[in-house]
């Protein structure tokens, strides 16, 4: 842990609230910022959202890459990033990756929002 | 707009699945990513978490600094994106910056994996 000199002097004062002792620690901060991270990128959202929307909850990167207006190689990194962060599956049939939304992407925001917000 | 050329060849064939017209646009997926960026980063999903956890939802800027090691102008950065990201609301009180967890901030990010997840 980084020990860096107090900027300010953090005694509580009036006006000034006391210091909170609460929060999540860093491994868990760095979880759920990955897991955020993930969906930070506006071709990533596209992506998934695309995927999300598509009739049968599927869709083939060789669908993916028009909408998108990214190469192949370009959509398939993001989709590995999605897929790292737990939000999509990722299916090989032949030549084409197929993807879906992970059953748990959902469960998996909402409790990473909760983790943030209620974290006392 | 920019149009690439195809890197594949994208005409539905055996084992490949439609192409998938649903999903956010540009703007909505723009959007959507802004929020989720700004908790992709581990000091903001921290402070966040902090001050969600303090008694009364609050917390001064100079009780931000010592638990997650960085310096008050670095946290100041940091809480100006979550401001802006809509998940914290800001009120000066004489030296300091108080921050609160915003009242939409779960709604808001409920609705970001909504939108995302339900864009058909």
């Amino acid at each position: 842990m980084t020990t860096l000199p107090p900027a300010v002097d953090a005694t509580p004062t009036a006006g000034c609230c006391a210091p909170s002792g609460g929060g999540l620690d860093a491994q868990q901060a760095a979880d759920v910022a990955r897991t955020f991270k993930a969906l930070g990128d506006p071709a990533r959202v596209r992506l998934l959202s695309i995927i999300a929307a598509a009739p049968d909850g599927q869709a083939c990167v060789c669908d993916l890459t028009e909408p998108v207006g990214l190469s192949q190689p370009t959509v398939s990194h993001h989709m590995r990033l999605l897929t790292e962060a737990g939000l999509v599956t990722r299916e090989q049939r032949g030549k084409w990756a197929h993807y879906a939304v992970a059953p748990a992407a959902r469960a998996l925001l909402a409790g990473c929002a909760d983790a943030v917000l209620t974290s006392a």
